[in-house]
Formats: C-alpha cells, sequence, structure tokens
C-alpha cells in the first residue's frame, strides 16, 4: 500500500469513529479538507451507514461535487439514501451531464419526482434524451457560447459572470445567427487579441464536431486521434448541442478496456468488482460458462467417436488435450491482436484476406515450432515414432485452424455489426477444441496400426 | 467502413498516385489539406516507399507535427528515412517530450550524432535521462512558469511573446524564488484579474503533483481521479520539472489496456498488431506458446499416471477435457477481474483473505451450478450415475480451485511487484488444467468398479 493509500485509509478511519460519536462537524470537516479527487476515495472506504450519515451533514454544494466524482453505480447508491427533496436540490448543482447520467440510472418513479422537485431543470433537461454511450449521453450543456461578432472585450466580460466551476473554460465556441458551428476560440487568443476584434476574426473555423448519436467509443478515437481536451457535439443542421470534455473521454476509454477484457474472459458485466456481491457475480459469469460447457460437451462428443480407439490406444488420451489446448492459446493471441486493432480502427473487415494469410502463415509456423517441441518430447518420454509424429502433425493442423479462427471470428463478428469481444472466446475455443481432437484422433486412427 | 475513413482511404490512393508520377507538389498540398489527426491516419495507409517519398518533400514544420502524433514504433520507422541533418531539424521542431522519446528508440549511436547536430537542446536535454514510462518520462518541459509576484499584465504580455503551438496553454504554472511549485493560475481566473493583481493572490495554491520517477499508470490515475487536464512534475525539492498534459494521459491508459488484454492472452509484445511481420508475431508469442506446451504436457503427465484407468474406462478421456476446461474458464473470469480492479486501483493485496473467501464461495456455486448441469446431461446420455456423480464432483472441486488460484496467482504476483495481467493466464492454466484432471481421475479410480 502506498503512503496515500495508507494516508486516506487513516483518514477514513477518523471520520468513521467521529461520526460513531456523533461528531458530525468534525467528521465534516476531516472529510473536506481532503483534495476533491480524494475525497471520492475516502466516502469509498467508509461503510455504508457511514455514508449515510456523512451525506446528512454535508452542504448541498459538497454532496453535488461529491457525486461529480464518484462512479455511477456508487453515486445511484449514494443518492438513494437522500430525501427527495435534497436529491433535487444536488442534482440542480452538479454537472448537467453527471446529473443527466444519475436520473437515467434512478428508478423511473423517483427520477420523475425528483425532475418535479428541482427548480432549475434547463441544463439537465436536453440531456435525458440520448443514450448514455453516446456523444449525446456524453456530453455537458454546460459549455460557453458566443456569436461571431462578439468582441475579445465583449467576451473577457461574458467570462466575468459565468460560473468559474464550468467544465469547458478554455474554449469559447462560437456560433451563427441559426446557433450553427463555425468555429472556436481557445482563451489564449482571446487573452492576446485586441479588445474591438471580433470572434470570427480570430477564431479557428477547422473545428472538428461529431453528430449527437455517435458511439462514445468512436469520439474518444476521433478525441485521441487529434488531441482534442473538448470536442462539440451538433445536431444535423449543425447546432450546437453540448460540448464532451477530455475526463468523459478518459472514463470511456476506461470503460471499453475493461469491457474488452471482461469479453474476452467472459465475464459478461462490465460492472463487476471482486468485491460485488455473490449474487451479481453468478448473473454476470454463469451464463457464459453455460455457453462454454456446451462447447466443451460438443468437444466430448467428438472425442466419444474415437472412444474405441482410446480403449486401445489409451496414450491417446494423454496427449489429446495438449493438442486442442495450444489451438486454443495460439487462437486467443490472434483474437486479443484483431479485438484491439478493431477497438483502435487500425484494421478495417475490407482487409480481411491479406490478414487471414498472415495469422495462418503465423500459425503455420508457430504449430511447426510447438508440434516438433512436442513430438521430440514425447518420442523421448515414449519412445514411439508413430505417436510423436502424429502429435506434431495435429498440432501443426490446429494452429492452423487457430490462425483461421482467430481472424475470421472477429472480423465476423465487427463486419456484422456486433463487438468482436463479445463472443470471440466461446466461438474460437469451440473450433479449436473440437477440431482438434477431430484432427488427432482422426490421424491416429489412420495410423492405428503402428502404434 | 465509415464515410470518414473512406474518404482518407481515397485521399491516401490519390497521394499514392501523384508521388508515382513524380507530382509532388500535389501530393503535398493534397496532404496538408488534412486535419493533423486525419494527416496520422492517411500517412499510415501510404505504402513504405510512398512515406518516404512524401517526407522528402515536406516541410521541417509539417513532419514535426506528423511525427508528434505518428505512435513511437511509427515516428521511428520514418524517422530512419530522414538524412542526419533533416531528422537533427524534424527533432528541434518536435514536441519536446516527443522528441526524447524518438531520441530513445533511436540506435544510441544515431541518437547521439542527431543530438551533436541540434542546435538547440535544451527542452529535450532534461527529459533523456527518464526512463519511458514514468511521469519524467511523459512530461513536457514546453509550459509556462511564471514567478509568485509576476502581475496579471505581465502575465498576459508573456503569453503574447510565447509559441501559440505551446502544450500547455491554460495553466500558468507558479514557482517562488528557489523555482519550487506553489501553484497554478488558470487562464481564465488571468483573464478576469484586475491587471495589477498579482499571481500569488489569484493562484490555486492546492496543487496537485507527482515526482519525476512516478510510473505512468500512477500518473494516469491520479489525473483520472481528479480530473486534471494537466499535472506537474517535481524534484525531490519540489522544484518544477514539466508538466504531463491529458493527451499524454489518454495515450497512456490505451497502452495499458492493450498491455493487459495482450498479457491475458499470452502475447508478450504490446506493440504487436494482426499486420505485424511473421517475424516479429513469432518473436511475441512463441515463447508464450511454448511456455504453455511445457504445462500442458506437465498436465498430459498427470494424466498418464492414470493410463491403465483409461484404457480399462475409455470414456473418462471423453469428459476430463470438460473438467480442466470449464475450471480454466472460471478462473480465466477471475483473473480479469482481478486484474483490472488492481489497475484501476479498487483493490489492494491487503484485502486478499476476504476477497480469497468470496471466490471460492463463487467457484463452489458455479461448480454446483456446472456440474448439476454436465452430470444431468451426462446420465441422461451414457445412462451412467456413477460416472455422471463424479463428473459432477470433479466440477465442483475443479471450481473451487479455479476461485483459489484466480484469486491468489493475480493478488501475488502484484504483491511481489509484478505485473498480475503476466503471468497469470499461464500460472492459473497450469493449475485448473493438472488439478482438474487429477481430482476427476483419482474419483475414477476410486470408484473405478462401479462404472
Amino acid at each position: 500500500m502506498s503512503d496515500r493509500q495508507l494516508q486516506r485509509q487513516m483518514t477514513a478511519e477518523r471520520i468513521g469513529a467521529a461520526l460513531e460519536e456523533g461528531q458530525f462537524e468534525q467528521a465534516k470537516e476531516l472529510f473536506l479538507n481532503q483534495l476533491p479527487g480524494d475525497q471520492v476515495e475516502v466516502f469509498n472506504l467508509l461503510e455504508d451507514e457511514r455514508q449515510t450519515a456523512l451525506l446528512e451533514h454535508l452542504d448541498v454544494d459538497a454532496t453535488a461535487d461529491l457525486f461529480d466524482r464518484l462512479e455511477d453505480a456508487e453515486t445511484l447508491e449514494a443518492a438513494e439514501s437522500l430525501s427527495l427533496e435534497r436529491l433535487a436540490d444536488v442534482l440542480e448543482e452538479m454537472e448537467p451531464d453527471e446529473a443527466a447520467d444519475l436520473l437515467g440510472d434512478l428508478p423511473p418513479e423517483q427520477a420523475s419526482l425528483a425532475l418535479q422537485e428541482m427548480e432549475d431543470t434547463e441544463g439537465v433537461l436536453p440531456l435525458l434524451g440520448y443514450p448514455d454511450e453516446t456523444a449525446g449521453g456524453r456530453m455537458t450543456t454546460d459549455f460557453i457560447a458566443l456569436h461571431r461578432d462578439t468582441t475579445s472585450a465583449e467576451a473577457i466580460e461574458r467570462l466575468r459572470h459565468i460560473d468559474p466551476d464550468i467544465r469547458t473554460p478554455y474554449y469559447l465556441f462560437i456560433v451563427d445567427r441559426e446557433d450553427r458551428l463555425s468555429g472556436v476560440v481557445g482563451l489564449r487568443e482571446l487573452v492576446v487579441a485586441a479588445p474591438d476584434r471580433r470572434m470570427e476574426a480570430i477564431m479557428n473555423p477547422d473545428v472538428t464536431y461529431v453528430a449527437a448519436d455517435t458511439d462514445q467509443e468512436a469520439v474518444a478515437r476521433i478525441m485521441v486521434r487529434h488531441d482534442l481536451s473538448s470536442l462539440p457535439v451538433v445536431d444535423a443542421q449543425r447546432q450546437l448541442l453540448g460540448v464532451i470534455t477530455h475526463d468523459d473521454i478518459l472514463d470511456v476509454i476506461t470503460e471499453e478496456a475493461t469491457e474488452d477484457i471482461y469479453r474476452l474472459a467472459n465475464v459478461g458485466d462490465v460492472e463487476l468488482e471482486p468485491e460485488s456481491p455473490v449474487r451479481e457475480q453468478l448473473r454476470g459469469r454463469l451464463p457464459w460458462l453455460y455457453l462454454n460447457t456446451l462447447t466443451a460437451l460438443f468437444a466430448a462428443w467428438v472425442i466419444s467417436r474415437f472412444e474405441s480407439l482410446i480403449a486401445a490406444v489409451a496414450v491417446l488420451a494423454v496427449f489429446q488435450s495438449v493438442v486442442a489446448g495450444q489451438g486454443g492459446n495460439a487462437a486467443s493471441q490472434s483474437v486479443a491482436m484483431f479485438v484491439r486493432a478493431l477497438a483502435l480502427g487500425k484494421v478495417s473487415p475490407a482487409q480481411v484476406w491479406r490478414l487471414l494469410g498472415r495469422q495462418v502463415w503465423v500459425g503455420f509456423l508457430q504449430g511447426i515450432a510447438v508440434g516438433v517441441m512436442v513430438g521430440l518430447g514425447v518420442f523421448l518420454w515414449r519412445g514411439d515414432p508413430y505417436l510423436a509424429s502424429v502429435l506434431g502433425l495435429a498440432i501443426v493442423g490446429n494452429m492452423i485452424v487457430a490462425g483461421i479462427a482467430g481472424t475470421l471470428v472477429p472480423l465476423g463478428l465487427k463486419a456484422i455489426g456486433q463487438d468482436p469481444a463479445l463472443a470471440s472466446s466461446v466461438l474460437v475455443t469451440a473450433l479449436t477444441d473440437s477440431l482438434g481432437f477431430f484432427i488427432f484422433l482422426s490421424l491416429a486412427s489412420i495410423f492405428q496400426s503402428y502404434f
């Protein structure tokens, strides 16, 4: 544990003790003395009842600030302990995009009551219609838009009167009379411009923007590629709807990476953590395990077709799993590379034949390398050249299967509009297992008389 | 393929054709008309010879800008086609942190010659000593530092005279007489401050900073947690050395996610892509496949201890892989959850016993669920209640093994300072395979007389 972690742990314990003793002011003070990012971690370290007690004594602003930074599931849990009236106050002070996310996560009835209770819903209402994982769901309405003919001096005057906590304080978005996005001015250009210069003269008209229904993964890719710290979101008429900021994109990239890792490992729920309740873990993991078990039983059926062969040559049972398993491992390598390359926009399904050729070639060479090693090892161990040859050959064959399956399954899923990480592992393992057993045992039955 | 991708593909083809016909000016113009982010993608779509031809005709600024945005490996490849003199000019114009990365990637001799050829090495020299994957290696020296007693008007005057392409244009870092970091001023605060206000009066003194040797993953976590768009880097005396910007962190998060995905899938080289040369793919993939093969041969040895049993009861060979495979799948689920939770700082090895208990419990319940399904299925298929029971029991046992291995291996690797993603897959599979076969075949040998 790092010093910093240790320190937070101690702070959490002191706050917990203060709350238990009813010294709420002291607990609150200890909590607010943390940097905002540390507040999140300290809050998470408190037990559920202590969290509720602390929230009762924080003022609305501090609560809103905390909710903005907690992860969505944590915010939801904390929000449910608040009274409706207080929840409405907090929602008003939260950043509009975070408030919209929370309203979307709350039970519909509670969300609608909270909205009715809120006095100012101007920022949050336009955001409620967009799915969470799109540009519209990620954007904030908390940005500065100016008309093309605003002067520098007027723009600076505007800056004086806006909330200093605004999310996008360093860019001014310039719109025409129809509210269509026409450019962007960085604060640096504003600072050094003469007071009477108009925005249209100092703005950069080459502004990158996205439509509200753009998937968040595509948004992240654009912001990374162009090194953007904010990205405007427009409607079909190019009217400015909102702005996505760099911190949202950090969240997106982290979430998408977790999603890919989980899907490749057959964990179906991206919110799962080692600490998640057992029931949730079973809900997220068991269905995928069942699916894998079905494919394993199919592979078992393939073996059962060779049962009399195995009864005669039991040593085949010793080595069959090496063929299936190494094919599976090689295929996982290809799948991981394709999932990542597709996520980062580095390959497109159009290149399929060239990429397939390369993976088959790699599969063949890996097959030779592993096949020779296993063949030699088994020959030295068992002294049977026929078994060693059949094993080596089967490994080469299954590695080629691995190259084909490891390419076509992820690219095929992508081509039909599915997430390549979602079912690749199951499908690819089903193929390398079943065909691995089949190739090995078929070859063995051909050479049976020599064993 | 999206419209945008198609457009870039067409642009790349037009540029390629122009280069082939010797119309270099036209090629250059087509290229420079792209947005900088699109330039990168178009450049990557060109064949190697065309890339070299294009680089010969771009001016130094455009080349430097392109190099700043390419990935490290791509920059290296492109840089090696430049003459030493031109390389030195380009390095001078590149962002200091990117230039330092490139110098670190070049062959030492070439890097040293390029440094001698450069006229201005002030920005890049201080960066060369830091490893790539630390705060020092990620920071830029291209930032604005002002003394505490600078006035607003003086600060704005400074802004007029700095390079408009500076990496961190929206924050001014405030230092004391000993160059120690004492606060930060956002450009918004500067714009709205009276001209004679001093920096120390308007700065935020609660500035988060890191030491130069902080690992990039920790840096990313701090910036995400605190929603920072830039993070100052200091030495042991708290003197300001450089600044890490949000785009660097996007790269870090993306790289670390790729690294985790690759390591879990036994791909040893994070730079590998489906298009990488066959030789590189073999170098990055084969060693891990060999390691897996060794553990598979060990598992085969475990089976070989039961060879006479299998010769007598060949049906065991049909189902043994179901036990081993489903244990492996369940363990992969746990490993993925722990790797991700550790990467995001959500669990610490100190919680090991509680977390172990939960995974063992989940393993037991998943074992019951899958064991009953497989047991019933096999009973219906083969009509043998003893085989079905042994199989079901072995699955429960191996799922518990999976829960233990899937927890202790990643947490153990973390506890000894290793990356939990690095060897988890191999170690965990070795355990669930070998013990899976052992449990199933041992149970079968106990109940052998009933089959």
